[in-house]
């Protein structure tokens, strides 16, 4: 629902009211079910206020933008790649008919290029194509860059300012240290974290699709490059996923789906097992939420799509009445991250990996004696003395060289200065060490969902009518993210007996797990059974005078609209198996005898 | 830990790692097991991002403040009234043995009245005794309102100014209405919320319990002023909870542990039941997360220290080493919130209740008739018109009265004009209705948690020490809550049996809901164990040779340090009835046999 919407609402800004809000929380516990517990990852939950040099080392302070324009009269602005689009389609479903295959072509070009075009080539092509503001038809201004994170001041001193985080990812980055540490050093270690994502979009459509915050699950799956090998890939080596390749969409032609994944990593199309084993899983878990297999599809980013850091990208898709939008992205992120926190903190972000065999390693240890330097050199002295200290190890082999060279003194360029010293100031020792593991950069490979389009997708992709019936609609939700899992419908009218069953069948249920949502309003039980359809509440308890004497109740389900006879005591356990996928709605009425109602209405 | 440390940090932001994040996600499951589903709530979730009117009319654009003073000399800020306490502390400390009685009282009362003076008040205290800038000695300045609030800028125009809610309670009182229609327009209902709120401290403090982005748990009861009574008040009303009252409070007394709740609503020492049911509530959550009954209070609000607005407030207070701290308010603020918005937006928020009996309603209806009007009238037509339009019933009926006593015309006086009006250009009829509920402004309480405090005090009062040692220190965390069930321990060294019967079992376990953590390190078991203690996971697996014949394992609980033999495939049952309290360490002793181990280094 609309966020403030008795204060008008703000675009890009929804709320999810009762049934949403305990849908997204199942969606969210299955999904740390089925990555980070499944997968034993490292879930963290990091903070969204975020320090400006945070983003400023990570880049998003200066690129994460998009191009706006302005109506020149009355000053709306527009995103100018999304309003150039809209203008290409405008222009092809007027004009097509009357214009050349090769300026269609062209126009379509223009279309997709249109998020990557610099500001100079947009301003040029709006110009060309005499782009309007869509909504007056006003002229429109040259297009200017707006930095899409919502900025504050952290505390009172103007110094500190700050953003409410445009990803989760960066959290994980700076935390890596620790994440290793709590890993005990090894490697590989997948971390994750559930979170929220802002997003200063300069004009929100599309609803749930386009939004100024937004949940965010992303995992940051860090490997030893030169590990080739996942080592849970054998459990999904033969499964096909739908691959829409690089070279499929420059074709135009439908997706792959007889390849399996053990051939596209050996063939290259998946750049490693890693990427394509998260791939998979992502699959799997799309599946488990309700969302059929042929409404997905993995797109590989073109080439010019990519950040430049980025080694390969697949975008899981989903097809909904917006087309097919993309809801989960695969990127393998090579050492970029890290390497850029590294550099800005002068903080070592390694991993390290054991060698086959220990090898001897040996440092040159330069001892100058201060005392003795001191005396000859004066200032100098210090200069020196912070010059060797700064030298790696081939310069101190270089400087060793020098002083085996030379008689009595010699002399070392300092940088601002070369200092003549004496040979017996300075003691040289050979250090020798066995070192058994080697560092290197980790990789990053990191499947990112968008927690709202998720959702967005499972209510289309769940929605039902009944046969014969345009108005009687469902939610057939996967039972396991059904934001209730049963409603308590009594049939008795008002007694204290009744109050009291109704009262501790749903305390007993709550402790045993399952939730559930009373209807004790005096509407037909045919009516309530349609309002708990409408909700998507995949089961249903009635409470009749039965009950009272023998401790059963009817359970219906939704799908099928038929019920069973069952002891409360039995309740918990059935609903949750038939949750958890342990057993089927067959198996529940081959156990219990059924119970047959009138018609629903 | 500290979030953005490799950054040098950032004060009052922490983040929560592998373990906390996970005890934090099972304390949010179980407050919503305990609220949301056992009271039937109706749980939303909105966004941190907030319009500047909502805060506007909620009081906190003008009143959500602190007040700042800077050392002159190098601009460092400080909170007033927590320098004024601090000075007060060292001041007693040093001083209080030469002081006077009455001068030790009158900084006592100071003290306790720091947060709650004016500008003016402040400024005279700070000035009067002398208060400096605690890190340097220097002068400090003037005392300054800081608002509390992070602003921000949404979208790109310049008109919208917006903040990140301070508390989520707001976005619950914006959505009153909706929120009413899906409880089909029935009261009382409860809604709940857990999310972030922001608050930009000047200068954080004391670790976790005071920082700028913060998880929250609030409900918001809206109810029936005119019900005394809340339907499940019976079911708690003979516990007796610490009952810290103003009036122990000024005594400088202890609480009052012997009363019972009912008896505290009859006596009046709490105002109603609703309030007092939710506070047994609280301290039943608490009880449940692992925090003694001895180290809790509820202590009363005294009457300077509540909003205007507010009729009761007690705060559920837990003893930690910062003293005795508020971790959950429950206030009842009266109709306060509902009527801020309904006045800001003109919507109506408001509840209905059935009337005993139907009454019948007449209303009069003024129905001039313009084109007569329009003729003698003129341009004042209208403003009689838009006049008598803008007339609640009570007018409407004293018009009538003119009307009746009138021969021909008679005059209304609307306002910026006296209008002479022909009796023939008007008529009037007299409608009747039959009304079976009247409307009312719905009485809200409201208990409120601090999620990251709540964190704290259980890790607090779950750290226990081993007997006889020093170093082996544990978390004796409610299994419920605990950050991960269970560990396996693989005994055997690397082989792919074992590989694959660990991996089976992790995933056997996870299926079936509980959650696991591999420590296959080369470590002792003995050290292992004591790394699992560390983390507070309250069982530990072995798996060993007999494992591979037998299919059992041994299951060790954290308290006692003691083993039994069990078969896999009654794990998960045990362990997730032992976590939820549906059966005791020594039932499965008793059950399983022994198993008996060299004794743990």
């Amino acid at each position: 629902m609309q966020s403030f919407e008795i204060y008008g609402g703000i675009a890009g800004l929804f709320d999810f009211g009762p049934l949403g809000a305990a849908l997204k929380n199942n969606v969210e516990q299955l999904w740390r079910n089925h990555f980070v517990l499944e997968e034993d990852m490292l879930e963290i939950s990091c903070t969204n206020l975020t320090p400006e040099n945070v983003l400023k080392a990570s880049g998003h302070v200066d690129k994460f933008e998009d191009f706006m324009v302005k109506d020149v009269k009355n000053g709306q602005c527009y995103r100018a790649d999304k309003i150039l689009e809209e203008h290409i389609d405008k222009v092809l479903a007027k004009k097509a008919k009357k214009m050349k295959e090769e300026e269609i072509k062209n126009m379509e070009l223009i279309k997709a290029k249109a998020d990557s075009y610099t500001q100079e080539e947009l301003s040029n092509i709006l110009k060309e194509l005499k782009v309007k503001a869509p909504d007056t038809g006003n002229e429109i201004g040259e297009p200017l860059a707006f930095n899409l994170m919502f900025s504050t001041q952290i505390g009172p001193q103007s110094s500190s300012k700050g953003y409410f985080r445009p990803e989760t990812a960066q959290s994980i980055f700076v935390n890596f240290k620790r994440l290793l540490e709590s890993n005990n050093g090894r490697m590989p270690f997948s971390a994750a974290q559930i979170g929220l994502g802002f997003r200063n979009e300069i004009s929100p459509r599309a609803g749930l699709l386009r939004v100024r915050e937004f949940t965010m699950a992303e995992i940051e799956h860090f490997y030893d490059p030169e590990v080739k090998t996942h080592p849970k890939f054998d459990l999904v080596k033969d499964e096909c996923l739908p691959l829409l390749t690089k070279e499929k969409q420059i074709a135009v032609e439908s997706p792959i789906t007889s390849m399996t994944i053990a051939e596209a990593v050996e063939t290259g199309v998946i750049s490693n097992e890693t990427l394509a084993y998260f791939m998979v899983r992502t699959y799997h878990f799309f599946q488990a939420v309700g969302i059929p297999k042929e409404a997905m599809r993995f797109r590989q980013h073109l080439d010019k799509e990519m950040a430049h850091y980025a080694r390969d990208c697949w975008d899981c898709e989903v097809e909904t009445s917006y087309g097919w939008i993309e809801i989960v992205g695969h990127a393998d992120r090579a050492c970029f991250d890290l390497e850029c926190h590294s550099k800005s903190t002068k903080t070592e972000l390694l991993g390290a990996r054991p060698l086959k065999e220990p090898i001897e390693v040996s440092s040159t240890l330069l001892l100058p004696d201060k005392k003795l330097l001191g005396k000859s050199l004066k200032k100098d002295c210090k200069i020196l003395c912070d010059y060797l200290d700064s030298l790696d190890e081939e310069q101190k082999q270089a400087v060793h060289k020098q002083y085996e060279d030379a008689e009595t003194e010699f002399n070392v360029d300092c940088g601002s200065k070369t200092i003549t010293v004496p040979k017996d100031a300075i003691n040289i020792k050979i250090d020798t060490k066995t070192v058994v593991e080697e560092k290197f950069a980790p990789h990053v490979i990191e499947p990112s969902f968008g927690i709202g389009r998720v959702i967005y997708c499972i209510f289309e992709h769940c929605f039902r009518k009944r046969p014969n019936s345009e108005t009687r609609t469902y939610f057939e939700f996967p039972a396991l993210i059904a934001p209730v899992k049963t409603s308590i419908l009594p049939l008795i009218s008002n007694n204290e007996e009744q109050l009291k069953c109704v009262r501790d069948l749903k305390s007993k249920l709550n402790k045993e797990g399952v939730t559930s949502k009373i209807d004790d309003s005096s509407q037909t039980v045919g009516r309530r059974y349609a309002r708990t359809d409408e909700c998507g509440i995949p089961f249903a308890i009635t409470i009749d005078n039965d009950t009272l004497k023998d401790n059963t109740v009817t359970l219906r389900e939704i799908h099928s609209m038929l019920q069973v006879r069952i002891p409360i005591d039995e309740l918990s356990i059935t609903i949750l198996e038939l949750s958890k996928g342990l057993s089927t709605w067959e198996d529940a009425q081959k156990k219990f005898p059924a119970f047959v109602a009138e018609k629903e209405e």
